[in-house]
């Protein structure tokens, strides 16, 4: 079984690529960036198995080289910009191109080769201004996306649902919660990091984080759940469903705090503190706080459930930060 | 005061340059299909006050060469892609350029122009399932659009508002409800006629219409109301809102008979009856029943309210049928 994953060099995608290996399974990684040095040597194990192609999904002729010649079962679709206010303002139709007509054009092309599912990742950013007036969001939670990421992949998701009624083809959709862990650095499609690798580039540099005086409250996800909760969409029989909320379902105690005690324990040279008056934070924290994704529907429609939660994670992210301390140093491209 | 008025040719767009221009104010007109026959004629006595001009708005020249030398002051972007399933199985990505990317670039021109408000004319149909699971549609309502056409103008709805706060321009939103009423054609970007256009082309031909037995309920919107509220949204001080349904916010009781009387008392020739067992409707209903659009913010925040309820709006509509029977016979390109 073959599958391809695009933006298969970025945060979730190489997260999804190393599982499928893992599994024994076939895959195809495309990306508009080079693959950094840390998983040139992850993946260098898998040989024949993995093909790694360099381009543009725009570009009709490289999305045709994706599929011809090897026989893709089934594609995850993560390729997006991730876009921070900058690009936003700078040049929103690229996002509009990158994110709805790069998306169009990958079911498009599933569907001239046959392949069995595509995968959407989508995002919980969809839920937008709910994400703050409400405790729990669920799939048919009112959505108001704010920002042309958020705004773009709510459309895409909904465009999934049409072009799979309209070209009666299979697609399913998540929406990610906030990801945590390895592989989550800037391939020139994500603007933003989000507080844990801020904080374990800080450690592996052995320098000193200053922390804003008030905890995130959040329900983080570990990227290898994720990882995880793709692959079981993927071989689901027939998902109910158009979309399914992909994330840790719980609220995580004082996840920052904890994070730096157990960096601090693996990276002696790390120090951190609560900025104090007059001082200014040097780690940025992603949001407010927010409702929790519910995760009711993956569990009862897939039986899917996180296995790796706020320790769990934390332990296996530092044992991977440590064995991949370049990536921190020097993250590519 | 110049207002521009993309999509200008279309439904939404001819009723309100009659309104603009009988107001004394100028207009430019752009479109990327020709003004057909009675067009010509109900715009020829604005004589210098309307400029029109043709060609597609994703055309950055021709976006340009709207605003160069006329001092627009504000915009009422119509331009869309009016798609039924055909259209949208065969080019979605198409609909994505011309009603997301359209609107970004309308929206960047207005910008670079110094115009003092965009008017964004939206759509119901952004509701979507909502439609037909809530009584009364409020702009807060869950949106869960279904068609690539519903999606778009959900998308661009929310990109009007990402970038008023990023450009920091003045951007303001309606969602229309089902119009009925003068200049309804297929102008190459509008693929489904409303039920009373179909009537009222059977009524000038002289035809007999063939009804289904089931009466449709739905809150139409005449568009001569449509073109004063969009004018009362373009003029307003400052609206406290993003987005407005735009709509006449109660039932018309009976609309399909009700309109086949009329017609039929104007149009001698014009013969109507249910189906019986075995024969087949020849007019196309909309829709499924659905829920009644709110029309309480725009009632509140605005002071607006329709002028033209059923009867009111059948017999304007009526009249402007007589004076305009070859748009009907010959409806244009």
């Amino acid at each position: 079984m073959t599958t391809l994953v695009t933006g298969g060099a970025g945060f979730v995608g190489m997260n999804l690529v190393e599982a499928l290996l893992e599994r024994g399974e076939d895959v195809v990684l495309c990306d508009g960036s080079v693959l950094p040095p840390a998983a040139e040597r992850a993946l260098k194990p898998y040989g024949k198995a993995l093909a790694v192609l360099r381009g543009n999904i725009l570009d009709p002729g490289f999305l045709q080289s994706l599929f011809s010649g090897r026989r893709v079962a089934q594609v995850v679709h993560c390729a997006a910009i991730t876009s921070g206010p900058q690009r936003e303002a700078r040049e929103p139709a690229a996002i509009v191109d990158a994110n709805l007509n790069g998306t169009i054009g990958v079911l498009e092309a599933a569907r001239r080769h046959g392949v069995r599912r595509v995968v959407y990742v989508g995002s919980g950013a969809v839920y937008g201004e709910s994400l703050f007036r409400l405790t729990r969001l669920q799939e048919e939670s009112p959505v108001f996306p704010q920002t042309m990421y958020a705004i773009t992949k709510h459309a895409a998701e909904r465009i999934c649902g049409r072009l799979r009624e309209l070209w009666q083809i299979d697609v399913a959709c998540v929406r990610l919660g906030t990801v945590i862990g390895p592989w989550e650095r800037n391939t020139g499609a994500r603007d933003n990091y989000g507080t844990h690798t801020q904080l374990a580039s800080r450690a592996v540099r052995g320098e000193t984080a200053v922390l804003t005086p008030n905890e995130v409250r959040r329900d983080w996800v570990y990227a290898k759940d994720v990882a995880a909760g793709l692959i079981t969409l993927l071989e689901a029989g027939s998902p109910q469903h158009l979309t399914y909320n992909l994330s840790s379902g719980i609220e995580w105690e004082t996840p920052v705090l904890r994070w730096c005690e157990m960096l601090k324990t693996a990276f002696a040279g790390f120090g951190y503190h609560v900025a104090v008056a007059g001082e200014n934070p040097n780690v940025w924290y992603t949001d407010k706080d927010r409702g929790i994704m519910d995760t009711g529907r993956i569990a009862r429609d897939l039986g899917y459930s996180p296995q790796y939660l706020r320790d769990a994670a934390y332990a296996d992210f530092i044992d991977w930060i440590r064995r991949n301390q370049d990536f921190f140093i020097r993250p590519g491209t």
